[in-house]
């Protein structure tokens, strides 16, 4: 709420009006009147002015707009917190110096076959296994996941290679029981302004992988950060998984752009899902290389054994040897970068 | 499922792998060699092939793409059930002949003002009252709204005026007190591909009110619908409030093409909010006329006796004597196109 | 160049070059220094920094973002010129009281149809007969249009009917044979930063009809009008046509919001395109219907005898019949706005 | 036109019309009667069929949907020519194993800068100087190029560093003056559907660097190479610069996942322009480093020696010193894809 147009026709006591309600909030008023246009600039800690009370003044008839100068988010942004933050999972850190991999099938489907991606991948040199026990789909009649049975093999996953578990929290009621298996919880893209659910992981202590809304800006996406922060956790991975777009050709539109604007704007780690972002496998390498090029700390990678016959997402899942190539493709952009895989 | 097209360099073998795989499924499959291209119809009951199986079918690699010609919607359908929906709220019908007006604060702050806010509109000709108790705030430092005692104030606006009531539901740990007091549960923008909530107020019997998805597709929002309906609630209304689009001028885009194809799509009540849709105050009464003659059922309107005191929404809120003209307006547009207000 | 908001590492050295920079363009700058960041208000006739400079300020590394205050059109302006433009085509007014109707085929093919079609709307009650003779076409395999001999007819059409005529430019050098022909000139949506084509009928007397850009802001298109007026030609109607957005069950998306917001910026007439605007014929009436309620001072209606021999555009285009009752419909939408049609 | 759905209402009559239709142009038609819909598909050379025909089709009430199998571009598809296209600039080949730098200023202001900044990128490695003497501004205030005196200067940028020049061309009564000085023409990304330029440069035989358009799909943008190449000219280079989507924090969004889909659709070369991309100086190399790791053939750097006093563009132009940087950093990104710099 820091700068204050008004329009042409506003009045002396407009101008009267607007500075007794900043003065009522502990602010003070800067008036500065151009040829064409009267400007207030305010002044004081504007900081705890809410998004709410902005609004109400920009409902003032004689204002013409009201520019925010201060960032609304605080515990995210790279002001309030300088170095980068590293974030530790059962000694494995993200954020640092190793481009972290995070590789599994879509949908946890059955214990065979998850065990069995569990160990190629990690043969091929993925850092965390992941999988979706519940599964947020489009329509009713799709598979929705095997619930706490699938957590279950995903703790059979992990003893069996040692890697820590990434799965998606989908329901408040279910933290608990997600929260014991996990090691990381995701929330989804759909549920990322699903702020009783983001507060729900504000308070426990468990690291979050937070994806992207399809139609969020970044400024959105740090406040969705900031929601969990302000509830205690500061454990937060940004996760770039495209965004919705009026290009059909590819299924989103992997903002690249977002992971060096995102390493200035904040100190969180940020990776990128390439699968989700492009939708079709035989992308996933180039634009696995790009997101590493572009200084992701880490990439989500779909892998099957069988995507076709998958029951969830086959079209975007790569085979284990694919899966292979891609660890080998993207270590010497890494390493050009100072960085490990 | 219902037409896979193949790349030029699909062999013999590729095309048994997939005719194999349909039979499997119970399903028959129409070869066609064009010059370019061969095609394989899908013969049999493509309804029961999830999307997942869809997308299977894509990850083979001799697979160019896959048509659905089926719409993945069913009960939500127009060819389902030919007749236009009619939904009884306290003896109000929503989607019949009378265009039904809402209208309300965005959040519900103080009794006095709320109880006020409700005798105008009353006074106006609004049908409805609307109000959040629970409300879905972009900043955690936001007002987040007063919850349970909010939902009492709007018992109490209800008994004043006779107004039935329309309020948000934000977490499925709430179904119960909301659905106490609400007449009408809405599911708002940002949750409306939280499934876990819409598979709980399918659940009920109280009329929901189902926001569009800042960025969700007609299909996608009519899916959403569906994952009610396949509960067992029938009466979902669905409200327009505009489409994110590069478009900074407005809030959001308001997509009133959506109301007629709706009618064409689907046989539920439609209603438009314009208030956020354009999230400015002085385009309501417009775009509220454009909405009733688009054919829309009703109309969702933000009213506040001091938008600039609103402690959400100021200033896309109208005053309750702007909120009397909108009705005056609107009335001889409902009139031309056979309808009352 | 209005507010430049600096960095919170910005040094005393950084804003005293700032200063001296704008002193250097007659300039005078108010600084205001916050808890957390220095403002720098920009003082002066700043309408005159255009904005090649105003990204030069930007290139500062000190600067964080400059905000503009002043539009940066002109005459385009409502604060330039309080009342509404009415244009006169052949002493028919257009943003006048009547709402204008101009119908027609997609494109001039063949000289017994387009006669027949123009009488038809003509008796329908249309105000203009429309038609492409230059045809801009997503392939090159497609129907170029006729040339100058499409003129021929679209004058012969107006002999008959007496409907003025209008008619796509898309090269500048058809300047004057167009000119010649037309009584108003189309700009299209993919010619609207056409910027050539712009200073081009700039110079002429003709009213230009300017449709939106697929992905035009208001505010570009504003700059695209004020291109044409700044070469002295004032008569320019803006012509709404849909935007480009994620949709796709629609051919665009309409966006009728742009009606009322575009009267608050300026004084032109705004007339609006449902054909184009939603790609389906089925949609056109009541889209029409709701561009009348939300204000606008005209229509573009495709008409055609036989929209399934068609060379352009069939699929959205209605039969003269249709047209008959799409001018029916609007006509009472209009009385309730105290317009006529 | 492959392939037709009718709607669930469609008689034999229809059948019949429609068969009788694609008879009357030489195709045979495959009926296929499923238990919801009948399907038909086209067969025989539906190349010729031209998208006007297709939508003619759709008019046809009893149609629900046409699907076209075939690609709309044939000589700019990789099924028409499978080998990777490399163009010959003076000796420098665009599209070959070298990933090859164009860079410069944004505007030709000055001679004095323009041949400075021309030594200073051919110092640091860059393969093509460009600049723009013609340049598209969306303000009519804003400096619009030195005209033939700016490819003048070119020249002489020329002929001081042996660097062949790339510059943009905005109106088709140019062509001759900036052929004779351009040893590349760039068509802008607000021309790229300027169909009378396309077919202009279609008939000089100069290297087009083709820009994608703002909102322009990948499809449409491969058909505005088809129509350059349609005319006779196979010299094609296509160029990703960023569309426009909801995201503010950047000027554009780039994409670069089109890089990866074009080599697959497409034999030309893909070049990427991440100045324009992202619209900020200070993500310039991070998104050249991705661009190059996700397959591009060569990028399009903005680089000024004083950014600050730019007439163009200052706000995403590099200095030469990070120009230097940028190329150092992109080296081992190429080296690891096996290509140079």
């Amino acid at each position: 709420m820091d700068i204050i147009v008004l329009k042409p026709s506003a009045t002396e006591d407009d101008i009267r009006h607007i500075v007794k309600k900043l003065e009522s909030k502990g602010l003070k008023a800067n008036i500065s009147k151009g040829t064409e246009r009267t400007i207030i600039g305010v002044i004081g800690d504007t900081s705890r002015v809410s998004e709410d009370e902005e609004n109400a003044i920009k409902a003032i008839e004689a204002v013409e707009s009201v520019t925010r100068i201060i960032k609304p988010y605080k515990l995210a942004s790279r002001e309030f917190k300088k170095d980068d933050t590293v974030i530790n999972v059962r000694g494995i850190p993200i954020g640092g110096k190793k481009v972290q991999v995070v590789a599994g099938p879509c949908a946890v489907e059955n214990r065979t076959i998850v065990l069995n991606i569990a160990e190629k991948v990690k043969a091929a040199g993925a850092s965390f296994f992941r999988g979706g026990a519940f599964k947020p789909r489009t329509s009713p009649y799709s598979f929705q996941g095997l619930g706490v049975e699938g957590l279950k093999i995903l703790a059979e996953a992990r003893e069996l290679t040692g890697l820590p578990i990434v799965t998606e929290l989908m329901d408040p009621r279910d933290i608990d029981v997600v929260a014991e298996y996990a090691d990381v919880i995701q929330i989804g893209a759909r549920n990322m302004q699903n702020f009783r659910l983001l507060l729900e992981v504000g308070q426990t202590d468990k690291p979050v992988l937070l994806k992207r809304g399809l139609s969020a800006t970044i400024k959105e996406w740090l406040m969705a950060a900031e929601y969990i922060m302000s509830k205690g956790n500061q454990n937060v991975i940004l996760c770039e998984r495209g965004i919705r777009t009026f290009e059909t050709a590819t299924r989103n539109t992997l903002d690249l752009s977002a992971v060096p604007l995102l390493k200035e704007l904040t100190h969180l780690p940020v990776v990128v899902d390439p699968s989700h972002g492009v939708g079709k496998w035989n992308l996933v390498i180039p634009m696995s290389r790009a997101a590493v090029a572009a200084g992701a700390d880490g990439l989500l990678i779909e892998v099957h054994t069988n995507p076709e016959e998958a029951l969830s997402d086959g079209e975007q899942s790569i085979k284990p040897d694919v899966f292979k190539q891609l660890m080998e493709e993207i270590r010497p952009i890494a390493e050009a970068l100072g960085r490990t895989v």
